[in-house]
This record gives C-alpha cells, structure tokens and sequence, in this order.
C-alpha cells in the first residue's frame, strides 16, 4: 500500500493506519477515532463523521475525517490514493462552512483549487499545507424572479457560458431534472439553478427544488419563453444549472499506484463521448483527456450521456499529446493504444497500473502519431464477421478488464477494508 | 469437447477428430483430408476447401469441408458447436451452386431452412439428414432499369418490406454503402440491391456494386428521387439492400456447452438495441432474443447502429418468455439476470455455460416478473456518484467476461486449434 499526503508525513499516524488497514489486533475504529480527535484538537462533545471513497472492488481509496461546529469544518485529509479520491472527498465538504482542510500535500493543491476558493494557505512542515476556504459555488442565498430578457442575473448567465473553449471555459450548462438534482446531490458548484414554474409541479421537480433551498443553492425562476432562449433543446428543460468547473493540466495530474487515466482521441459523436465519460466515472478512472479534433465534452449531448460525470470526474487537457506521452513512458508508465491491429488481447497484456488507456476515433481508431508513442497496444478479441464495437462499448470492456485485476490484486491482499471506518 | 452432428454417428471420423484436435501424433492435416475425400467420394482432382468458425479465444467452434465442382458442391459438416456455428458456416457456401449438405443432425434442420431452400431431404440413418438445395435469395441474374413510381420491381420490393412484425416478417432492408457492402460480403440473401446512379462515382460504391455483380445479386437503378419514397433517411441512400431473412422460436433452438444466449428486454432506444446486437455479435454470442415493449430489430437505426449483426446472428422470438425461462430452469440452464441490486458481481459469479443472460430497459432494467425466474442475478460494481451504464456498455462487459472465463477454460484444455486445418 503506498500512502500519501499526510500519512506519509506522519510515522505515528502511518502505524496506526497500516495496523488498521491490516486489521491487526489491538487496534479498534474507536481508538483510530480518538486518535484523529487528539490531531486535530477535537472535543468529545464535537460529532467526528468519516467520509470514505472506495474503489470497485470495496477497497479504501480515499479516507477523510470530518469535524464539524456550528461556524467552522476541519477536515483532515488521512489518505487519497490519488487526485479523484481526493476531489470525491472534497465533494462531501458542506457548502455552507468555512472549512479548516489539513493535511494537505503538495499534489493535492491543484485539485483543491478546483473545488475550493481558498483564502489562506501554510505550510506546515516540508511538504504539508493547511488550507482554509470555502467551497466555490454561489452562496447568497436568493430566490429571483426574472423579470424579463433584460433582467441582470439572466445576463449574467449568459456571460458566464460566453466562453465556449473547452480549456478556459470555468462554467458549463446541465438541463434537466435528474440531472440537476444529481449536480445538487453531488455538490457541484452551482452558481444559479434556472427553473420554470411548471419545475414544482411533479415530485421529481419538487425534490431538486427542495434540496436546492437546502443547500442554499441560488435559485432563479424564469417562464419557458425565456428559457427557450437559453438552450436549443426541445422540448425546453424546465431546469438549467450553471456549474463551475475547470479542466486540469495533465502534467500537474498525480497519478497513484492503481490509477487509470482515459484518454479519448477524436472522438466524433458527443453522444460517444458521453458514454466513454459514464463509463470511465463508473470504472472509477482516475480521470479523461479528451483530445484532438473532435466533440467538446461539454457539448449538451455529451454531458446528458455522461450522466452526471461531467462536473464531477477530473478533466484534463494537455498542449502536445505526443510530448505529453513521452514523458510518461520515460517515467516507465504505461501507455496502452487500444486498436484492432495489436498483438495482445485484453486478456494476454499485463495491464501494470498507474497506466494510461487511449481510444480513438469510431470510424479510424487512434491515429499513427499517437500508436507511435505508445509502449503497448490491446485489442479486443472479435469473432469473424464483426470487427469492431462502439467506442464506449470498448472503453468500458477494457476498464473493467483492468479493474479485474486490480481487484484480484485486492482480493490477494486481503485488506479488510471495512474494519477501519465505522 | 461435446461432439454434434456427424462427429457423434461415426466412431471413425471421431476418433480422427480428436486426435488432431488434441495434436497427437501420428495425424496431419494432410491425413485427414484424405479421410474426408474417402468419406464424401471426392476425386484428388477436385478442389476441397476447409472452412472454419472460431470463437473468440481461437478455438474451432465449426468445421466444414466444401468440395467444388462446376455444377454441385458438396458440402461436408463435420463440427459446429451450436446454430451460430452452423449459420456462419453456411454463410460461406456459394449462392450460384446447387448444394449437397451431409450430413446434418436433426437439430440443425431449422437454422438450415432459414438459409437454404431445401429441395430435397433424405434420412441417412436415424439421426443424420442429408439435404439438398440453393442458398436463398433471388438469383436471376439481371440489370434492371426502374422506369417510374409504377415500376414492378419498386411494387415487389415494397410489398416484401410490407410486413412489419417483428416476428412475421420475412425481408428487411439494409440502408448505406458500408453496411450493404458487408451484406453482400457476408453473403445473405439480398432479394434486390436498389441503387442511385451515383453509387459508381467513388471507390466505396463501385466496390460495392462489382461485388454484387460477381455474386449475382439482382440489381435494380432507380432516381434518387424514388429512392427517397422508400425511405425517411435523410441525406438519401445511394444504396438499398432487400435481405430475406426470419426470426427462429427459442423452442427450437440448440444451445451448445459454451453457448451464451443473450435476451434483451424492452430496449426501448433502437440505437442502444442496435449496440447490444453488435456488441453480441463481436462476443460471439450463439444469438439474441429482443422480448417485450421495446424497439424492433429492425428498425432503421437499430439496423445502422447493428454494423452487420442483423442478418447475420441469429435472432430469436419466443411466446411467452416466463414459460420459456422456466424451462431452461428446469433443464439446470443457468439463467442470468443483469441488474444493479444483485449480490453478486460479475468477478465473483460462477458463469456455467450453457447460460441466458438477460439485460433490460435503460431506464428500469428488468421487470421483477423475469427476474423471478432468473436463477442468478449479477451486477457490475461502481464508484460511488455513478450508478448505471448504458445497456449496450453493460452487455458487452458482461459478455466479455463470460468469455474471458471460457477462453481461460479453453487455454487450460491447450486444444491446439491450429494443428488441424491446413
């Protein structure tokens, strides 16, 4: 198991975590409890909630203990195996607190500038920070009626899904109820939920609505008419949140020891795209890059497809993919090229993660220049007739493929995930 | 190995089989066409050509021993592990030759009809038919010129596409160079090719067109301007395949020891059921059977989306699916269901084939009335934020899966595949 961030700081607390991950005796989750009180100064009488993120096969990717009063949050990051456990764990933060974030490695802060619009930052030791913010998203908690095509907010909307590049772009759209109940589950940071009167009038409209005001989310109530010109999409959704977001350099991406990244290259149909990113969040990838020519993945069809992965799941972009990979098979990573012509079947390679999967375009596959760079190639098997699966379709045999044997890794190791946390 | 059709009757030839299949000495491919000459009465003068289908993991899922002449072929079944098997198997049988089939078990009769017009059947002895007859599909060799809306062969075709029960029908129509290349490729039963003078001016489509003239496939040239009336796709097909085709009761259909049978349920977005059949079809599926509310096979965009499946794999119907479950039940068939609640995951499963593996509605999944029945339930695991995958995601890793397993089983018996046909 290799640890990271403030376990690796820590030789008291890396006992203690090792012990318990490997369910030696002695060692009980109220100890590990009382521990974690004693580090971050907790009283008994203040509730301690861990927040955990598990990977497919049940093991422990992520751990974060969480102190909450009435004014303040101090979160103490334990582990995150890499930058999506820690953006799944940060998720979980409340909206409405000023949060205390410690220990917060040197890797991390990229990511936690992501989610969090951070006011002040220490270093504690040699690699350790302490972080205090907020998380992003809108917090005044409003309920504004728009009163017209010239009303302030609706301009605001606009101009804040002006910018439509997809690397410098901070906001993107998500139509629909079950989508933006899922955002609002999820805590993304909106900044305004547009909705029309007719939102409420069914017990799926009604629940967004409600745990909308719970988490003071802003809330803008508009007629369809008006709404009709937000979105090209009919029939018009009855319900539009504007989420920040932000798409990441690769080469400030960590990777951990069982990461897998997703990289998509031209892909042509949004809808594609979409599926690939449902189903690389649900394989628990580490995160996507989508490169080249083709579809944006914040096009509206790719992020109903995704179902509720865009926003959540860390996006990457990189300015030259070739140099990009280069520099990752001279660190030894691999750097597997999915295309029909390989050698090796899914079920011959071994798959040694952190490793980089690419897919390419439906009709031509990946391109040579990227095939070039790449240490491994992988196909999979196809009996004579049919020759080739839908992109998604491949992407998400092949993760899973490689999340097999992960878990198998697991299951060999015996972690006993579930004594650790109550 | 489990035996079918004439490997079982005769001790000779089986003896022979397995000893090649398992690579001992002694036998050679060589050997073992002379055996087949003595056999079916073959000359050293005429050509015997080997045609085999191989699953997935490479190993001999059919064999078949075709011996030409002029005016007959003799067509020598000597393995198939189930219907798929024989269908593909007599996919490659020539369209222009009347065809001597020897020697055909009892339960491979229905999937012959379904591809070849029997003239003639004789017992052989008391399990074993022979059969004569011509691959399906209209033959005369002609040009034809459509002179207007009125045009008889316009009126023939869109009488054949009349019928538009899934069950009941007999014809379907195949839009687009690509897919009508594969059609004629994969030689079905193409009643009439219509297209538009245009389809000669490019490389794809004058392929297309020479392809069909060598295998006399009737050809009709209309205006692009009717051709529109025959369908709604837009821009217009420059080319319009009319397959003869049917769907076969699951009463009747053979399951061989590594079948997996794949049952869709009310998929209610043909494109998705179009995935699911391409992804059945490149898994090598033994067929599938699309049951309930949902889309039709046939549709336009499942066709599309299918990239040959339709056709090809063989589809089923049956009439009441509980009943037909609780019979497979009832005979020890391991009947699956793919569902988000169950216990089980795909990892720890013990897939058994022969075994049904049914998917359901994207929205819903299975009803409860079918997961009753079902004597396993399976799930594939997720992180926590994401919780569904697209059907046709669902289908192929689970599919692959399942043949993971059997291609590991395969490795284990080292069958040796390569040493039998030259």
């Amino acid at each position: 198991m290799e640890l990271l961030g403030i376990l690796k700081e820590s030789p008291a607390l890396k006992t203690l975590f090792e012990d318990c991950m490997a369910g030696r005796s002695g060692f009980t989750a109220d100890h590990f409890d009382a521990q974690v009180r004693k580090w971050i100064g907790l009283s008994s009488s203040t509730a301690l909630r861990w927040i955990t993120y598990r990977g497919l096969g049940g093991e422990m990717d992520g751990v974060m203990a969480l102190g909450m009063s009435d004014e303040a949050c101090k979160a103490f990051l334990m582990y995150a195996c890499g930058e999506r456990a820690v953006r799944e764990l940060l998720l979980r933060l409340p909206r409405d607190h000023w949060v205390e974030l410690k220990y917060v490695a040197e890797w991390m802060r990229n990511g936690i500038t992501e989610l969090i619009d951070v006011q002040e930052e220490n270093k504690e030791n040699e690699t350790v920070y302490k972080v205090t913010g907020r998380r992003r998203g809108r917090r005044s908690v409003i309920e504004h009626m728009v009163d017209g095509s010239k009303d302030g907010v609706l301009a605001e909307v606009r101009s804040l899904l002006r910018e439509t590049s997809c690397r410098t772009r901070r906001y993107f759209a998500i139509e629909g109820d079950l989508l933006c109940l899922r955002a609002v589950e999820d805590g993304l940071a909106i900044h305004w939920l547009l909705y029309t009167p007719e939102l409420k009038s069914d017990p799926l409209g009604y629940q967004l609505y409600e745990q909308a005001c719970l988490q003071e989310v802003p809330r803008a109530c508009l007629s369809g008419g008006l709404m009709a010109k937000l979105t090209t999409t009919r029939p018009v959704p009855r319900v539009i949140a504007v989420v920040e977001t932000g798409v990441r350099s690769l080469t400030h991406f960590q990777l951990g020891s069982r990461s897998v990244l997703l990289i998509a290259e031209n892909i042509a149909n949004p809808d594609n795209l979409g599926m690939i990113l449902r189903t690389a969040d649900a394989a628990g990838a580490e995160g996507v890059m989508v490169v080249g020519e083709g579809s944006d993945p914040f096009h509206k069809n790719c992020i109903r497809a995704a179902r509720g992965a865009i926003g959540r799941l860390p996006l990457l972009y990189c300015d030259n993919l070739r140099t990009a990979l280069h520099a990752f098979v001279a660190k030894g990573t691999q750097v597997i090229g999915a295309t029909g012509s390989a050698q090796e079947t899914l079920w011959q390679l071994d798959f040694r993660p952190p490793l980089l999967l690419l897919v390419g375009n439906e009709q031509n596959g990946l391109t040579k220049e990227v095939l070039e760079v790449c240490t491994h190639q992988v196909r999979i098997p196809m009996v004579a007739g049919q020759d080739s699966l839908n992109v998604g379709v491949a992407a998400g045999i092949l993760l899973y493929e490689i999340q097999r044997r992960l878990y198998a890794e697991c299951s060999r190791r015996d972690m006993r995930v579930n004594s650790i946390v109550k």
